[in-house]
């Protein structure tokens, strides 16, 4: 029997730049290895809004349905399905498929596809059959590959953001070996950062959060950080200088003094970006061969790290700070994410589509 | 009984920016840790040039006596020296003294202290008694923890680049581990390029030249790298992506496109500066969060590898290509230097002065 096409809702940006509004589309009839989810909660990334405005250069198409920290209910599975029934509890991120036959794809990088891997949403599918679209929607098909379980503790409102805003935070605290002994910085305390905070924390290391204002020094330490530091006074900088081991940038700007940052750094530290922002950063070669440090990026996380981040949380009872929106509410959402006011990410319940 | 100062004749800036000139004045009486060397030869870096023109905006001391690619022979040791003996073979280096108390120089990274090292010119000494000289002269007193042997198969002329170029290169092919099966770039090939070449080949790596033309093909190949790439040639970035486990950047210039550079990168390579031009680099985190590459400084080598590097050439019969030239044609010599007419060190001849 030929299943339908699947109706979906959604909140769309129809063209650049364009405020998002209501369309429907449809979604693929689930193939064989597929699962179709009934979308809960869609979070808000500071990339989604990026997406929808163009400002990356992509050229990605139009309408697009952001969002990609999905978190929902299967509710029909393809006939060739064994990881998902009908029924559990899951969710989706910032990738819906890869080549799988790249070396990183067969270990488990995914995220580093060489062929690049599909996005979520603004990316053209692998068979060419058409644009994926994201999660401001009530339905998403996607291959069970690409699918993670979200652990029975975890409420899928605040499970949805860990889907990109945990997995890129986490993937970068393990590579780098975050855990007891070292002192760990986060630069920024948003979505990313206060999530970066969490997740080194429940790792063993030493957390200090580096933020331009004394406003957030009270979240921090609820957060659980074990320090806070002003950047912007007087004497901070040189103050702390050569005590992190990894400082997790996940401040989206390029107008900021890299190398002020970098002294912060013990040798052979890292520091390493998790957001890209519009323009390059200028970043002295000075500053690096001082202490042999390392300035590197990091993006998301591949599908089994994923699933083993949901799992860690699921065992240190971690998920963001949320504030659950209605779905008209994301143009707003979308202004107050810009000027960082959101503690400390938007989530999108679709059962007010 | 008391030894006289030391008078020594040199090649000087009197002045940022002014021309070397002949310049006399007087070392230390050696203390009893302290080894005089007679300097036969001494190179010439380009650092020598961005210190005598003040172009870091060090605000070094001058008149400046540059040089800190040392190799002569011991004419005198001080009561407590044990390592050296007058005649030996030795060289210095960047650094003729540091804190050796932090954690970084008990760990024989001195090129780090945190203190700050002493720098072979341009330095105050640590007890304030004066500021230090390098090594286009014809005597100096280094501390014997500073003065490294020279395996007695390489001559002292081509032995001297290696105390700066030599471990400049060797310890950040080192740190990453160039070796058998792994696939290393050298973007440029002058001073230190031309050594990276040698260094990595010996060590067992596949090693490329990057360079902007075709003009050192021929030089790239006798240096031994297996392959040559033309940066500048339509499609070769694109052709060679995801290729290198290392690049070493020897171009100490800041208007290159660097996401061009981090393309060449495997997933988790990294690209490590080891020079440093007067601008930052414009670097944009995308290249490098595409596939967690890293950006790293490198700093010379601290002592001891640098004993082991100078071994490691001894073994391996590997030394500078170089121009000896007089002392009376340095100033000559530092324009050819900016317009990369020099394969690849010159080296002046003290018996000239």
């Amino acid at each position: 029997m030929e299943v339908e096409m699947i109706k979906t809702n959604s909140i769309a940006a129809l063209k650049p730049k364009a405020p998002l509004e209501r369309y429907t589309f449809e979604r693929r009839d689930p193939k064989t290895k597929d699962v179709v989810i009934d979308i809960k909660y869609c979070g808000i990334c500071h990339s989604d809004i990026h997406m929808t405005r163009d400002e990356w250069g992509m050229g990605s198409p139009f309408p697009m349905v952001p969002g990609h920290e999905i978190a929902g209910i299967v509710i029909q599975v393809g006939s060739g399905v064994t990881k998902y029934k009908v029924g559990d509890r899951v969710g989706v991120g910032c990738m819906v498929d890869s080549c799988r036959e790249c070396s990183h794809c067969k270990a488990d990088l995914e995220n580093y596809c060489v062929d690049g891997n599909t996005m979520t949403y603004g990316s053209i599918e692998r068979d060419g059959s058409g644009v994926t679209q994201g999660g401001y929607s009530d339905r998403i098909v996607v291959n069970e590959d690409f699918v993670l379980k979200i652990p029975d503790n975890l409420p899928l409102d605040k499970a949805a953001p860990l889907l990109c805003a945990g997995i890129t935070t986490y993937s970068p605290l393990r590579h780098w070996n975050a855990g007891p002994g070292k002192k760990v910085a986060v630069m920024g305390l948003g979505g990313l950062g206060h999530m970066a905070v969490k997740l080194a924390k429940a790792m063993g290391a030493d957390v200090t959060v580096l933020s331009r204002s004394e406003s957030k020094r009270k979240d921090a330490k609820h957060l659980g950080a074990d320090d806070f530091i002003i950047t912007a006074e007087e004497g901070a900088l040189e103050k702390n200088a050569l005590r992190f081991d990894l400082i997790i940038n996940t401040i989206a700007v390029s107008d900021i003094d890299m190398s002020s940052y970098f002294s912060l750094l013990k040798l052979d530290g890292a520091l390493v970006s998790v957001g890209a922002p519009e323009k390059p950063l200028s970043i002295h070669p000075f500053s690096l061969i001082l202490m042999r440090r390392t300035y590197a990026g990091s993006g998301i996380g591949g599908i089994k790290e994923t699933q083993e981040m949901l799992k860690f949380c699921g065992e240190h009872n971690i998920t963001p700070e949320i504030e659950v929106i209605a779905a008209q509410k994301v143009n707003e959402a979308y202004e107050r994410v810009l000027t960082s006011d959101v503690r400390y990410r938007f989530v999108i319940d679709m059962a007010t589509l």
